[in-house]
């Protein structure tokens, strides 16, 4: 196995972390990484197998504890953190410190602005440090800033929701074309692994079933992430979470105003051409729609529009697994553009 | 069962017919049911319980073919169609002739404006008399027409969708504080039972399962009642419905710009006046809102809403079953108004 | 409300004693119940309608402390206990030694047998008080132990899978054609209410969506009821349970091997014949099977079968809503009877 | 890609064969397959990936017609048939005449037995070649038939239920340690996908939520093949099958008597040394169980088991993912077999 990237995870045994350590397992490129838990976790906790039997047999996925020595032993170049962001905000100075690159897919370093970042009421040991670091961290959304990846110590991998909408907004904005005046609106749908792994009366089985619910209108944690990235203002954009009675996937309706009058044709156009050459991209030619189903289980994020005969009023569907496009599909896209892999590599 | 209400339904085979029918033989003003079957539906299907074993038992409900002159032999006053409107819009005029009233679920004669209408393509036989019976058709939405109903021989059942959307619209658009020119959006999601009983590629389980799409985007033929009751133009709604992975129940999101800075209490009492001896409207206090469990299985459509910090923003959401609220329950409740029952007569 | 019969529940926050408090609020011969909580339950839980927004509206149900005195001062006659076993256990004695009668419907008082008693560990305060009740109580299924319930003090209701069982196999064993050495075997199936409405790895809707498990194999709590009520031996049953991605219902698919040849119209009679005025059990004719969907929220217990060719091999089939049949509406069930109410009272 | 495996597929609109051209797709021992269609097919059908959006982009799969002339041109040596099995009963002569192997994932050649094969009503052509063909035939479980594959010009790809049952018993039966005069119980459990693509009243969503529901008693097609696998008379088994709701996977809950007290051990050992070295069978230690989770989207079959304290009553539990394992998944295992692939290629 020499030559190949030497990868840790600490958080293996949450969803995300979890479909990280899959994709990692037979990742072309990347030696099997080390599995770690925090100290503070249950003891009991020692195979990644035990816990989730899908992975079963050849022994399993020994967990061993985070040491930063063991892991500048063992050379490992990468950590992905899939931790709480409070977690992700002690551990990263340290890391970075010590050479270590990092892609964290918590929120713990994907804002800049104060303002955004108050939600999260982080509290750093050392503020210059953190502040530093917010300021090189690379948002790592790869097809907006896949070129600053290569030289990146530490990626901030967007949330899931953030994700599905940055993608079916950026090209419009950055054509210029949006009206914005008249505030852009996602309403959006997420399964419920979403929520974390986390036994709540919110996640309860009977709660979710046969259920929607809409809920942190007006105050979901992702919102600064979407402004941040797409340049707007707060009055700019309303953004509706709900909860669907599925495990995963995510799928947001998107609705914006044109400053002009366009066709169909122009819309697409000004998709397919800033998703050129971005493999993870597909976009829907109009009317097709894409459904949650069509990207289950892939690194796709599916992007589709409706045009109204007014050729101003648009309604755009965005789709991804929030497990894989929404977080660690795209925590290895990232890896893969650090690194100079293929983007697709491990990911199909 | 003297003094009792005799009524038929045509179409209880159906998901919503078959509510009505449930509700009908429990109801303490109405005796039970005919239950009719047109002679074209096949031959074989003669009694209920048959098709839904949930209602077995007791010799189940034979069902007979509808003949007119049978129904005035047996003295029918009110006849609920539970059909496709293709097949109301043909029956209804000999219905109404022979003097019996009319509840019709389907879409035939929601509509008085024919550009709406055109979406259905009627072909009347006798275009003046559909003239004349969709002048005199109520729209029963029994909050905002319920004064017309006792006088009403024909009762247009308002749609399912177009029951959450209007009712959460009606107060603030009656009240004045609505900015239209910035336009109302509905984003509304449904449980499978609202695409009817028949099996398609669309309805089969593994479509829809695991799965959320939208569908008939700027399309559906419920945007027609919602303009005319609300009084909009086209250009000031958007409507897109999805199909969610539930058997039933419709929870609408819907966005709104007020023209002046309003407070959460304002706009609480703006609904509260405006339901005010209604009983099958239930307005949530902020921040609390309905979700798509809380009213299923109830005749209860649930409304409420968040108001964006600048006072200018507002999300309301609104949630009925699709079938209840949505269908046969809005059409008990429209007879128990026609009749003078008390309005919440066999929907408890 | 004069003459009506005054009760109270403690535990109504649960699902079972949530839906026992629906049934109760609408029943024609029962007061408003007292809604009680435990002085040692979240201090905060003051009105059911908060914790179950389905029934709000009206003031909602304010929850009060549990006190003796007051149960007293209120002429309260009958108390529901929806709560752990164990408190079951401690507050029962206390109940009827003050003239309360008790439906119980945890586990605490089903089991005369020491053995089958043991998996609960119960420790009581006073053993020779309890081993009174124990022989005192009455196991509450009605079509088995109708006639004991009008003296009852004290009901011990029916475990939901228990009850799907035991009515299923009664007839049979009652008419002595059970081949018991061949042993019999359940293989049961419920929803996930079952499970109780605490949030557990267990219950996580991402753990049960998509999946079906078996649990508790040779090891499950209500073997003790069914082999005590049906007068088998532990060798002679097999009892798996599985957890199904529903929200409610048990199917549970019963095989039997029977001493002589039979023929499928001679157990219709079995089943018939012991079922005669049983209002709420229905017999299938066969090949025609029960399915959840039938008697998801109603109270019946529905049973079906097929005979193998050979006229010996036996597959029943029975489903109950585990919430209904399978918990409140048989405690109602018990209520009526004990009062010599209408079996249906209520239920329908 | 000179020296590939040429393969083509015919019926890869439904379930399993979309399932297959996924697999195949990646394979790095196979070439992109052919996609066929039957001239008797839709003619609209033109692109998998406009059925499938799942794997649209890059042009897409587009099907053509098949034709015998074009698969000889096109040097085709593998011809998959995901075909109804009387259109496989008549294809399967043509493809062997010419040359080209056959893996059929119908029943249309599973069966030896003519008292077992009157269930699916074949009329062939050609009795004699039929007769021929259904001799050579292999049964494609390659845990028990392995060894025949290598020379297997056609090769009957097992029933998803006879797979999940037939592997969880074969080793017991091959020890000898079954009493089987006391009978063997397979209680199974599928999702929709297993029957089938075609929308019926079965398979509407609404008909399979929150159900389950059991059918086919004493009557399914797959108890021939597990008689004839296992080498059982027709009473020695009871196979009652059930629809989940669920899109897919099976659960078999097995019940066993035992001829000798044995211990728990003995039985993990026999499993264990029946599937050493068969790397798509996980045996669980107890009182671990598989569920349908662990083995979704794998094509794994899990095997875990409990005995009863007496040592003589045995409850297996065998899942299997129906359209991997069960179907598509297991072809390309038994393709792997037949060209000395790695047991593994292709499927993980």
């Amino acid at each position: 196995m020499t030559g190949k990237l030497k990868t840790a995870i600490l958080g293996a045994t949450g969803y995300s972390g979890f479909e990280l350590a899959r994709i990692l397992l037979r990742h072309p490129q990347a030696e099997t990484p080390l599995m770690l838990q925090r100290s503070s976790e249950s003891s009991a906790l020692t195979n990644l197998a035990d816990i989730y039997p899908a992975i079963s047999g050849n022994g399993g996925y020994p967990m061993q504890p985070l040491s930063w020595s063991e892991l500048e032993a063992q050379n490992i170049e990468l950590l992905f953190l899939a931790t709480p962001h409070e977690v992700s905000r002690a551990l990263v100075p340290e890391a970075i410190a010590r050479g270590i690159r990092v892609i964290d897919l918590s929120g713990a370093w994907r804002l800049h602005e104060v303002q955004h970042r108050a939600i999260y009421g982080f509290q750093d040991t050392n503020a210059a440090t953190a502040a530093e670091l917010t300021e090189k961290a690379v948002y790592g959304l790869p097809e907006l800033n896949g070129d600053r990846l290569p030289e990146a110590a530490l990626v901030a991998n967007p949330g899931c929701y953030a994700t599905s909408i940055i993608l079916a907004l950026a090209p419009l904005l950055a054509a210029g074309i949006v009206d914005r005046e008249k505030g852009v609106i996602s309403d959006s749908k997420s399964g419920v692994s979403g929520a974390g792994k986390e036994a709540t009366a919110r996640t309860h089985f009977v709660s979710v079933a046969d259920n929607l619910s809409a809920y942190s209108v007006f105050g979901h944690r992702h919102v600064g992430e979407i402004l941040e990235q797409l340049k707007l203002d707060e009055s700019e954009l309303i953004f509706t979470p709900h909860l669907l009675p599925i495990p995963r996937g995510i799928l947001s309706t998107i609705y914006v105003h044109l400053k002009l009058e366009s066709k169909p044709a122009e819309i697409e156009t000004c998709f397919r051409e800033f998703y050129t050459r971005k493999p993870w991209v597909r976009v829907f030619a109009t009317p097709n729609l894409p459904e949650i189903q069509f990207s289950l289980h892939t690194n796709y994020c599916d992007i589709g529009f409706c045009l109204a005969k007014d050729g101003r009023r648009l309604v755009l569907v965005s789709c991804v697994d929030n497990l894989l496009k929404g977080a660690a599909g795209q925590a290895v896209q990232n890896m893969n553009l650090m690194y100079g892999f293929k983007e697709q590599d491990g990911l199909q």
